[in-house]
């Protein structure tokens, strides 16, 4: 074991450790056990909470048949959907197989910084990459995925590496996506056989990557996923939390989610998904994060999207801010092209959010849900909170240039502002109505944003 | 040549007539001579000047690199840049060529009744297709210009007939834009060399397309273009023009620009060009149009385009309103990818154009330059007119939400309304400003457009 | 036509010889008129006659696919055949066309000395390479087969005069091997669809191209082909070959077969071929010369071939051997691979032949047909004859080791030698058997060839 | 473990055994213990020195590049030797990996009962086929080779087994070829690093795969390569071999080759092999096979091999001849091409020696060495025995027709044959020359075979 010390790929470590795992627990002082109950106790490091907003990356192997979903193994040679095997039939020659797509994903524009910029531009926080889907390919030089990952095929470079130093070098949070399952790797097609009751795959393929990745990159997120075919104690999904939480070399500042295992998702983990898209009616006693994508329809770029299926500018933004007044972190998810490309359309709407949030920003990143979270009125209103001020951001501009809040209780010293606008408005309480603030009285190219605009009330209750 | 009769492919006829056009010359009754003070005088048939506004397609081989521009091939073999040896280098193994490309314009997604929808969505009231682009490539299947077509390569489909089919089904008209000349043609190559006092080139592939154009798809508008290098003598153009407007199918309502030769272009010819983007300062005495690209920086597809060189719909449409005001047609350009595809961005910019002119085509479509063109204040006004009504579009919203106009001399019965609202807008006059205008108070989302608002004055001077 | 002086690609001149050929064939002093009589009536070079041996190269885009043979894209798109068209859907994508396989025929092991060298050691005295097969892609920069010759596509190379120039450093003569027609080009389809009463195929395919071909490569033979479906006028056969005895620059030494339109072969032209693989059973009393096949099942290369389609060495001996002594040439074919490769097993007959050629030599090369031909008793013998000697070669060797010819009248000062062997057989006069030969009694490994051993008699009649 | 019973993929099975193969070893009945002394004791299954004459096969993604040698990939990126780094420059695009060859490696016209029925006509008792190289790439699904196997890429084909299946159809024994190691497996380099004091790669890949061969294909023979850089412990070999011996389901016919680690290789193991190409000068006391192939240069196909290097078939008569008189098995070797095809060339050869066979195949098969091996008199002889009869092969046909053996000790008994011919020879003994023999007085095409004629002795000492 030691002549494997400061061994950049950790495989060995990894395999080793797991061999040795009873003997290795014995030896550690370690604060959380393998069991969720200790797990779950942990605190969420709180930089995720102030984060707010994120960007997901859906980048594969699919993006470059780029039709139907990044599911499109799965549709295709899985479930033998009809639609997908003619689209085989009529574009390839007899005989294709989806590894005869590797080579033609060659990520030959792909250049970090320009992406980790506009991710910045966009007001990102954090950023998570697909270091693998459950195709299989892994975006790094996995040891244990030889002739199928990106250092050996398509694009012969790092992407997990490249991404992570041109997102860090602008002091954004790297977070790692990786499937625990994959379709069609032959080791798991055996567990399934067998029941899950072996676990050659986990052992010869899951944790072996999993230890790699956070020792290669050390990761401030893990967004773990493809853990619904089996329980948690398949996957060693506790053994690696409790690893990842005592001894690994980002213990103290990573953020989990919650896909570790049937009947997971949603009560055990770190912070939780629920499922894709997730959205609570109301403020959920545990922090959560809702990913959707710019794409309605995909995950991963698909050459024949067309505008009918992409989120309007002010769509994203109404569901950022009611993620957030509800406690919610948002992820928004685009995917780039084989080519390393991040399309026009999908540059657009990160930068038409990160130009909201220039102006809006302060009412969004670390702040709190308030007590109350919306008002459901005309203008819609969703409220959030930072030390003494609320922030109440509304959707409709009203008729009458008059805005009424019923859920703030004003004083005397309550001040109210239009952020991105210098000078206070004048208000005025009504006993039924609440509050009555006159919005600015501007033309329509003169005011701050085009939609949901925010005012910021102090010293009120 | 009777034997010929009812040949689709009308190329015999075409190098019949040219073999025998002594003769032919001398049986036709002709309105028009083939010479420039002749062809001149042929009114311009009046639904080009109507329409306003049209989608001009780039498409070709120009599309499977897709990188640079549509003039990929000859920067990459005919200057030599370094960054197009370079691109070619990285990215392709020694000795591929241009035709190597071919293949890869699989057309896989083209659908043509999209397209033609998503144009009619735009107000578009013609579309012009790049047939052959100066790499010599053809979009239908020229019999002179075999295994470089798109039916024995790549797409095997008549691009330029299952476009021209969809356009006018949704009564659209249709034009072609063809090159005159070919970069790299050995015949051109060899004219060129004797100085173009031979016309091999001519006689062996530019005639015979011309005509097989013109006889197999009846275009509206013939857009030519690469005529730069020679004299209209050496193209055989005044011979062609006098034939398509005495005895083609297409005679009385076929439209042609002025790229026909050397120091044709803006003097001879039916409407004018003049040069790519070109934007008059007064009213031209003389039709014209002007055509722009989306994306800025190319008129063929790049996959390596971002936000940056893309047009901002507020900035088309002004460039169309200012166009149209002064008398130009406006034709503006996507440029698909060799998937047949028209990206998401480009969808957005028509649409947003379609949209605009949803509410203000009243002011665009068959409307005739007015007395005065434009008022350069703050607010920017230009000028149409229809009718006996006066169009004025400002492009800046006023802070005072009062417009002043001085050209147009009020009476008792002037009536102003913005387009869009059904309301009459209270007005004044004022002996220096002129006509004062209250705009209608309405909040950002209520207003009819977000730039580029239209007042309609009727009984005005 | 002054200015096309000293230029290299005679296209130019092509064209305007033929549409000014009535004038210039006023002009110039002539010894030929185009008709078949006087061409007829031209001595044929006698450097054909003493060549005896040529190597046939059939290469082209046919040997990508290289499978069924040569006439692959007639197979398949011409006539539809089931097994070619499932070939296609088996290893191809759908839409993949024969242009398609243009960029594959790479060539890119193709050194031509190599060649050169291995068909001198063949033994070969001329060389005939298909400079453009049915297919119509032409082996060399065909200024009016843009981007469907070697040049643009694929190798990226002139084939023709790479191999002629080796062929040439070695002093065998050159042939060029051209088809008139075009299975699937556009204008021959069209003169076909107009009862050949067009010629626009000729006028702007055929007669510049053969016109380069002569003017650029400078043949010591054409080799034509593709005839049969058109007469000789509509091919301008005569007129061409008129120039080509007349003025062109290979006047003096050019020889050319006998297909140059329906009814020609076997009747007009220089030597005759008559159909592929012709051989007749007497001494014809025209020149002819015998085609065939290494791979007894195509002329191009085919990947699949087995031993069992190919001729084995003593078939082609016998056969040469068969050919001479019926005064003709044999011109034996190999197919070269895309890669510009002769196989092995190609590479060990051609040097069969040349070993044997070695000690066998002198009774083929110069030789003439004697008055018997063969005779066809149990040894099988044929005769050929060289200034007073006769050679009788025998392909079966007798049992008793002794020799019986019944043709040779002896003298007493008759002397008998097997090539290859110094010295003196034995001999004796029988009434009836003829002159009855000891042959040398040699342990196999020790005669001088393998089979078809030639016996050299002197002062015979 | 009892859930994996009847799984036809053993994977399972092999893992299960390494983790628990110190219990499995306690509880089976066994007869060889894994160490050499007792590994080595066990007698070699009689088939194998009875078989004499077996055909070699490489195949794999090495027949793509097809040029140089299998060890294309090594001598690329192992060495970096510049021809080869020139070769992919110039033929492939920028970052083209050996990975990026797997989907052109198609054996598309790979017809298994083909190839059998050819080694069958050649005389052939047993085939080996490369079931993986150094290369790693795997022509049988194996599960631990995802996406690097002939199933998942390529061929999407069992090689393994479709080849196995037609083989034994035929009766002849199926050997396979397999390599310990693999120049690039990521796991492999690791255990390098670690000096091989770990082994990753040994329990991930190595293992499971042979025993998986083992259990899925039940070969006859196994023939190890690659062990050279690490010791048998390193490779686990005698462990696998006890097994093999004891418990596999081929125990009671297998026979393995000396390639199971440093140091082997000439002194454990089954038969010995010693290096490629080894050649005993006198009789071993072992049993040994020499291994060759028809392209001296290389074992894999190479598109650009020449006539030059291909053994001619005398040599390989004499090379089988010369082996099996010294008591080994001669393994002749021919490469596929990726399309699946054995080249003509090949096919010659193979089918020579099944007909120098079918007239000779009495004095090799099952044949043992005799006394003396060889005279190195003028003709060359080498001896071979069965039960009574020694038989002799000369190489050289003596001038005089008379052959002297100086071995062999007559008896008035003693009956001499040329085998191929009925009548027994006359002969005669000579007191200093030994036996003289009168071969036939036969004409050459009479002679029973070309080359290496054999002489059946009985009644001699």
């Amino acid at each position: 074991m030691w002549e494997l010390k400061g061994e950049r790929r950790a495989v060995g470590l990894a395999l080793l450790l797991l061999l040795l795992s009873a003997a290795a627990q014995a030896r550690a002082p370690r604060r959380y056990t393998p069991n969720w109950k200790s797990l779950d106790s942990r605190p969420l490091p709180k930089w995720f909470d102030e984060a707010k907003f994120g960007v997901f990356v859906h980048w594969g192997v699919f993006s470059v048949p780029a039709w139907g979903s990044e599911w499109f193994w799965w549709h295709w040679q899985g479930e033998r959907i009809p639609a997908y095997e003619n689209f085989m039939k009529e574009n390839y020659p007899p005989g294709f197989s989806y590894a005869d797509f590797g080579p033609q994903f060659t990520a030959r524009f792909f250049q970090p910084d320009q992406w980790a910029e506009l991710f910045q531009a966009a007001g990102a926080k954090y950023v998570v990459l697909t270091t693998k889907h459950h195709e299989g390919f892994t975006n790094w030089p996995s040891p244990v995925s030889w002739n199928w990952n990106s250092k050996d095929v398509g694009p012969h470079r790092d992407l997990v590496g490249e991404l992570g130093a041109a997102v860090r070098k602008r002091n954004l949070r790297y977070g790692l996506y990786h499937s625990l399952m994959e379709w069609f790797h032959p080791l798991y097609l055996l567990d399934k056989k067998n029941g899950f009751k072996t676990q050659y795959f986990v052992i010869a393929k899951t944790m072996p990557e999993l230890y790699d990745l956070v020792n290669s990159y050390k990761p401030d997120l893990i967004w773990s996923d493809g853990e619904w075919e089996c329980p948690d104690t398949y996957w060693n999904s506790t053994a690696f939390l409790a690893w990842l939480y005592n001894d690994s070399p980002v213990k103290d500042q990573v953020v989990v989610n919650d896909r570790w295992g049937q009947n997971c998702s949603c009560h055990h983990g770190g912070y939780y998904n629920c499922q894709d898209k997730y959205r609570p009616h109301s403020l959920p006693n545990h922090k959560w994060e809702m990913c959707t994508s710019v794409d309605k329809a995909s995950w991963g770029y698909r050459r024949d999207m067309t505008l009918s299926t992409i989120a309007k500018e002010n769509e994203i933004i109404e569901e950022l801010v009611q993620t957030v007044s509800l406690g919610g972190n948002y992820l928004l998810n685009i995917g780039p092209t084989k080519d390393g490309l991040i399309v026009p359309i999908f540059q657009e709407r990160l930068l038409a959010v990160g130009k909201w949030l220039q102006v809006n920003g302060e009412a969004i990143y670390a702040s709190k849900p308030w007590r109350v979270q919306s008002e459901k009125n005309m203008t819609v209103v969703w409220y959030t909170s930072k030390d003494s001020a609320v922030y109440a951001t509304f959707l409709n501009w009203p008729e009458n240039g008059i805005i009424n809040l019923k859920s703030p209780q004003t004083t005397s010293a309550t001040k109210i502002r239009m952020l991105g606008i210098e000078e206070y408005l004048s208000w005025g309480q009504d006993p039924q109505e609440g509050v009555l603030i006159s919005l600015p009285p501007l033309p329509p190219t003169a005011l701050p944003v085009e939609f949901a605009w925010t005012l910021k009330l102090t010293n009120v209750k």
